[in-house]
């Protein structure tokens, strides 16, 4: 296969939360010009083979090592896809990349970057239980080893005063096991009793497990490293049915 | 053409952005499968006309009227998306219905309701950018007719002080012209002068327009009612270039 040291590019994708009906046909054709694709493993393994094709799977928690490696091979001329799961610029690969773009060659900005969204996990999860990113709301990452847990607590006091609905990402992460039950603690100490909280886990795959419970009852161990959890505002309702309730948080607060 | 009243449904689909290459297949398959689109007229616009479907499209602001007509439909039997630009769960149509559902026919809860997620514009934004929303981060819809200016400017005030990157949807609508102004005034007062502020109009049309400039340079006159505005963190940072620069926020705050 010749590629020219020419016509390297480097996109990263978003392949949704997981249903291949998610996948934008923007991202499908940036994988069908690839001659490579890097990203973790199971993200990577979503990707079929084909001739032409090398896929590089890494472990968890090497992005920037996997970005200078992407950037490396789009620099020499390969055509490169960085795939991760939901939206890439979500607590995901892109900001890894640009990181390693600021950091790296200087040649490496004049690079043909681009970011292709996906379906991020929260909306994923909204779409499946109704609608209880409405109204305002917020995404924060659980995950320790980014930021200290002390500004992480701040941040959910002053999201609960502000009372945006709280999308709660990377809520079991291995190396803190017990910050959903901190974050909740935290919630609890500002929230009414009867707050409803959504545990969405791996939405549109076979997998996929819905929970609706009072902030008074949600406990840790309801997530883990697929879920997503979605923590109502004051105003958030929960429409009863045949069937799963539907969630919503309503468009106005007059 | 006949249809059975046992098999109506109704999808509340998310069109995305704007370009046909971010609409998920997901969609594309409701929308060959209906009886009936309804929406927003220059959303309706984009779906084409076809044999078996009929495209009812209604002015903005009437969107509760236009939830009860859809609900009135499916129950009839049609298969009916409500359509929105970008997600529909994120300042769109699916809270309408689901206030619509609460407050209606009590059939109505029984009724097979499903949300179909889309590529949200600020998310559209952010992959155009770079990757201003790589971390935690918030959006507040600034659209006066929902909620008390106060209430947003309170909103704005915390969400600065937990230090989110902030994501503006509808900035200037038409009832609120100097919404955008006010917001900026908050934030400046709030974070300093040298902040990035996006300003994405249109992303992904042959209209978009992308524009960075620092907090203090920022005015409401540069936006218009397809433009999301992203206010980053104080971690964000643009990194100049050849071409457009590229603004991101960091994953990590360590």
């Amino acid at each position: 296969m010749t590629v020219s040291a020419n016509v390297g590019w480097l996109a990263i994708a978003g392949l949704g939360p997981g249903g291949e009906a998610l996948v934008t046909p923007e991202v499908s054709a940036a994988l069908a010009a690839a001659t490579d694709v890097i990203g973790y493993v199971p993200y990577v393994r979503r990707v079929a083979p084909r001739a032409g094709l090398t896929r590089h799977g890494s472990d968890n928690r090497v992005e920037l090592d996997r970005a200078r490696h992407a950037l490396s091979l789009a620099a020499a001329g390969a055509r490169v896809v960085v795939v991760s799961s939901g939206d890439p610029g979500v607590f995901a690969m892109a900001a890894a990349v640009f990181e390693a773009i600021e950091a790296g060659e200087p040649d490496w900005r004049a690079l043909d970057v681009r970011v292709l969204p996906g379906i991020t996990a929260m909306l994923a999860a909204s779409a499946r239980a109704g609608a209880p990113l409405g109204h305002d709301f917020c995404a924060i990452n659980l995950s320790d080893n980014l930021k200290p847990a002390a500004l992480i607590e701040r941040r959910l006091r002053l999201a609960a005063e502000a009372d945006f609905a709280i999308a709660l990402y990377n809520p079991r992460s291995a190396a803190r096991p017990d910050g959903l039950d901190r974050a909740l603690a935290v919630l609890r100490g500002a929230c009414t009793d009867s707050r409803p909280v959504l545990f969405a886990r791996a939405v549109t795959t076979p997998a996929e497990l819905l929970r609706i419970v009072p902030l008074a009852e949600a406990r840790g161990d309801m997530a883990d490293m697929r879920t997503v959890v979605i923590v109502g505002s004051s105003r958030t309702r929960v429409i009863e049915r045949p069937g799963a309730p539907w969630l919503y948080t309503p468009r106005s607060v007059a």
